[in-house]
This record gives C-alpha cells, structure tokens and sequence, in this order.
C-alpha cells in the first residue's frame, strides 16, 4: 500500500480519534475525502443520533465527491439507524473508491455496507491501518461482539508490588500527574468498579475530577450487602448512578440499601460470591462497554484469575514499601511460575515520575 | 563550554568505558589529546598496575602534546603509585589546558593533581561532563571514600511483584535476554551476594555463566551456619572464592564449613543475625568494591530497611502471579506510604520482552 495512502488513512484516524469516549453507544470513526491528491472533506462523529462521519465529509466534499477516493475507519453502515445508511451516501455521491480499515466489527451486520459499495461498482479495499483502527474501539468492538464490557484493571504500585502499607495506608502511591490521569480515565469509561472493601476502607467518591470530565456509573460489587450506611457514595451528587452489585437477595437487606437512592443489581452467586461473568453480562445488556476496575485486592485477585481482564494499566511509583503490604491481587496465585498469566501488548510510559505499563492478559484457550 | 570541549570529553569518557569493570581495584579513565582541532592522542586505563589513561594519550600523541589540549575523565594522579604521576608527565609534556570530568574522589588526594598543574602554569578546568564521569565509576568512589562495597540489589518480579509462586517456584520469571543481562552483571561486580535461605531453595552456583565473565567472589550470608554439606557450592570449580559469611562462631560449625574449602568470615551481630554493615565494612577492607545482591527475600529486606542498598536494577517480566506468592522484600516495611523509600533517578528499558527499572534508593539524612 502506497505511502499516500497510509498518510490520508492516519488522517482518518486522527478524525476518528476526536471521537472517543464521546460516541457511546456508537464507535469512534473517522473519514477522509481526497481527489485529485488534495483533502478535500473530512468528518468524524460526534455524538450518537448525530450524524456519522462519511456524512460530514461528504458535506464538506459537496459536488468535489464525485469520482472522489473515501478513506473511512470503519466499514460505512448499510442500514437505517437513527441516520440513514453512510453506504447509500457514498454510492449517491458517485465516490470511485473507498478504503475502509477494518469491517464492522458487529457480526450481524459485518460486510453488508462493503457489499453496498461493491455492488454499486465502487472499488473497495480493506484492511488499511486496521490495527491502529481496533485501537480506537476496543471497547465497542468488544461489547458488540460478546455483549459484554471491556474490563480495564487499573492500579498504583510501589515498585515492590504493593499497593497500600502493613497498615493500609495508601495515599498516595503516586504522584499528582497519575491521578490526574485516572480522573480522566474515569471520563472515558463507562463504569468504574470497586469491591465493597475499598468503600469500607476508603470511602471514595469514584468520580471524575477533571474540568469538563463526565462521571462514570459506579458499580461496588457487594455479595453480602454490607456497605456501610454513612458511606460518602450515598450523598454524592452526580448526575450517574449507583449500583450496588450483590448476590444477596434478602428483601430487608436490599431495600434497606435501595433506601439510600442508589440501585440494587441482584446477580447470580458463584460460590458465595457475586458471579463476575454474570455481572458483566447485565452491565452490557444496559449498554455499558467499558469497565474501570480500581479494586481492591479481592476484587481484582478474582477478575484476573478468571479471565475477565481485557487490559491493564499499571501505575508504578519509584519507591519502596520495604516489606509488607496489600499487593495488586489477594487469593489463590499461579502454583509454577510457567503457569503465570502472560500480557500481550505491552507499553511503558512516563507519567511525571512514575511509570505507566500498560498490556492485555492473554486468555487461556479455554475462554 | 563549546560543543568542541564537550565532544572531545565524550570521546575521552568513551574512552574510559573500555576500561569499566577491568581496571579494579583502579577506577576507568579515559584521555584524549587535541592539538589544533585534531586528536593526536587517546588511550584508557587497562588494567590496575600497567599505565594510566593519560601515559597511553601522551604516547600516542609524542612531541605534539606540547600546547595541546587534554581531556581526560579523572584528575591525573599526583603520586608515586605503581606507575609515575601523570600530572608530571602532562607537566613534562608541555601541555597548555587539562580538561578534567571530575576530581580524584579519594579524599587523601583529591586536588592535588589539579595543584600540580596549576602550579606549572597549565590552564585547568574542572567539572565537564563530571555526572557522566561519575557514572563509570560509582563503585570505585564509593569504596574510596567509605571503604564500602557499591551495593547493587538485582531482581526478577511479576507486574504484581513477585519473585515466586506461593509453592517457591521461580523458574523462570524473566526471559532468557533477561538472564543473561544478569550473568554479564555478575561478571561486572566484585562479588555476588545471596542468603543461605537461597542456597537452600534453589541450590545455585552464583558464576558468570557469559563466554569470557570472570566469577565474582561469593558472599553467602548465614547467621547460623545452616548451610546444608550437600551445596553445590562447595564442590564447584572457580578462579573466585566462596565465602560464608556468619555470626556463629561456634568452632566446630565454623571447622565443618570450612572442611569444604570455604572461607568463613565471623562478623558482628546485630538482632541475632549478621550485621550487614560490619559485613560490607569486612568486605571493602579486602577491596571488594562492588557487591550484587541477588536475594533472598529476608536478606534484600534488611538491607534495604538498613539503608544500605545503592543502586537497584529490578527486572519486571509482563505477567501475572495473580495472587499469593513472595515479593521482593520479606518482614516489617513502612507503616505510611508517605515514608515509603524513593528511588531517583529512575530508568527503564526493555530487554527481550522484560523491562529493566533501575534507580538509586534516596538515604534519609541520618544514614
């Protein structure tokens, strides 16, 4: 693939990228019109309900469309939403051809809109920059496939593995530049997720404190309800809701939390505890595609060892706690370190004077 | 300083570099010799005992040294040792300016080299490029005014810090890039340290296991002399000694350990175990500059709760113990996080698909 073409495809990417965390339920998505060499539309789309990004391109190409080469992140939509289908679009502006980085990820609909521009005689090429493109909509791709969030595990460690002292002490591990960084991952996801645990000992608000930031459902998995009547959450103004996740079905024990304005979510039981797979699987039946999980130890101990982690991001500070602590993962680890869980993916950056890795859990065959 | 000096001091501390870990109980040095923009001459310390950086440049250089510029990474030497002092022969040579990195850290002599010249009427300017020549030498400074081995703490840990599974398991955490970065460190060091609990559980050799690595020394630090007959230590084959370090000195323990052709080394004691402190005081006495400390948990903890760690290199592998499992340091650590031990000046780098932390433990005032 020429390099002209990968330039106008990043230039898509760059669109689509203005997008993210701001399209749900849709995904990001960008495109490009070029002719004759020159840009001469680009779009990305905004908002859902609003229109998608190939109509904004096409709108800024106006008549320059015609005969015209599409560079379009994702594969152009083939049927009526709440806008018309982008496929339609193009072979009604007479485009010649059109490159798309990567089919619509959702199976039931996966290929149609290629078939559309196909079927019109426009020339379509596929698979440009794809990777760059799944990049942008891991969460999307993920929840229209399986229905269920992305899982992103995010925790501050010491560089010897602990996230709190002996005594539970935690703040801070690090510094003002990670934080500031985990509030604006709040904005971006959809839900952020503790264990009751840290609301026992925390008492955090789970918000996200960054100018402009939206705050994300809070979802505290509790499987014996025993959340604390005076915890800060109950009093929090924000214009998202609470769910108090349980497998405790007690009427006297749910209603005297749903009380307090905040939601039960009632999910099945896995050996005494809330059923993890469950829980996903009711998040993204009401459209949550991502997932911040904070903790705790259980919380996350129990995530990792079953598989339910699609990302981590570890925030590492330069310090030591010298001995004893609370590290990332209570429970049952790996017995033969052969047996340990391998990340995929794996990225290292500076954030002020910690570490930021990054990388995704490979799954075991039998997931 | 111009961007000339600069260049021809880097070229000098290129020089030196050829030298590290060669040149002990010496430190590496470099030199270069400039006459009209052009490098006449350059040389590097070899070997302690055969002649220095400066006698090697000034060589090569002959009757061009008279009036030229010299950069070299350390003050030239003012005294008989075994070689000549190389401030009279850069005096003898008729130089015009000395450029020197760094001042001779042995406090006994530190400016005199510099005085010699001065008084000879040669320009001298110091502190170009001196962090990068302290760089080359931190064991050597740190023996020459403390009489103390360099402590180096290496490890390899899971992202969720763990050196084992919870059933001892640790082979292996790193990749095999990895470990051998390891055996090169091991050829680099003046001595290998690692508790008997180690010598125990994993039975090691403790070599440079690199073509052409020289063994270091081997410190086995066993409080109680419970070091089991059937060590492979003991019947190894090696150019280094191995020593035992202990607070027992009950005559007939010490008499069997020694029966296998090991030193014994009887320090103080301090809370029924070896005094760390008297050990690396009993270590530097012999000129051991340098000490990499390899483990176990019990030994890594007391030294870096003591204090006594200089520079660590932590080797963090991308995957998931995912529960218990042992961590890098064992017992009491800090109760606030705010009194956690920082690292500065922090690096990382990936090796093989590892990544290697390295960073200098901050000392609190009243160590």
């Amino acid at each position: 693939m020429s390099g002209e073409h990968l330039k106008m495809m990043r230039l898509a990417l760059a669109e689509a990228r203005k997008g993210v965390g701001k399209t749900a339920p849709n995904p990001a998505v960008g495109c490009v019109i070029v002719k004759d060499g020159a840009v001469v539309g680009k779009g990305w789309h905004k908002k859902a309900g609003t229109p998608h990004a190939e109509v904004h391109a096409l709108r800024a190409a106006g008549a320059l469309a015609e005969g015209a080469d599409v560079y379009v992140t994702l594969e152009p939509c083939s049927h009526f939403g709440k806008t018309p289908p982008c496929a339609k679009a193009l072979v009604e502006a007479r485009v010649a051809r059109v490159f798309v980085a990567m089919v619509d990820p959702n199976p039931l609909v996966s290929g149609r809109g290629i078939g559309m521009l196909r079927e019109a005689g426009i020339e379509v090429e596929v698979g440009l920059l794809e990777a760059e493109s799944r990049e942008l909509n891991h969460p999307f791709i993920k929840w229209i496939q399986t229905r269920r969030p992305y899982v992103v595990l995010k925790s501050a460690l010491t560089l010897d593995g602990m996230s709190a002292t002996v005594s539970g002490d935690s703040k801070w591990v690090t510094s003002d530049a990670a934080r500031r960084e985990v509030h604006r991952l709040r904005g971006r996801l959809d839900a952020i997720m503790v264990g009751v645990g840290t609301v026992v000992k925390d008492d955090p608000l789970l918000t996200c404190r960054v100018p402009g930031g939206k705050d994300p459902l809070r979802v505290i998995v509790d499987s014996t309800l025993r959340i604390p009547r005076h915890a800060a959450l109950f009093s929090l103004k924000s214009q998202a809701p609470t769910v108090i996740a349980t497998c405790c079905d007690d009427p006297a024990r749910v209603e005297a939390v749903v009380a307090h304005g905040v939601e039960v979510l009632v999910c099945k039981e896995k050996e005494g505890r809330v059923d993890l797979d469950d829980l996903l699987a009711r998040l993204g039946e009401r459209g949550v595609q991502s997932v911040l999980l904070e903790g705790g130890h259980h919380l996350a101990g129990a995530f990792v060892r079953g598989g339910l982690i699609d990302h981590c991001m570890l925030f590492l500070a330069p310090k030591f706690v010298g001995g004893a602590g609370t590290g990332l993962f209570a429970g049952e680890g790996v017995q033969l370190m052969a047996d340990a869980i391998k990340l995929e993916e794996v990225k290292v950056k500076r954030i002020g004077v910690d570490l930021l890795v990054e990388g995704t859990p490979v799954k075991k065959q039998n997931h």
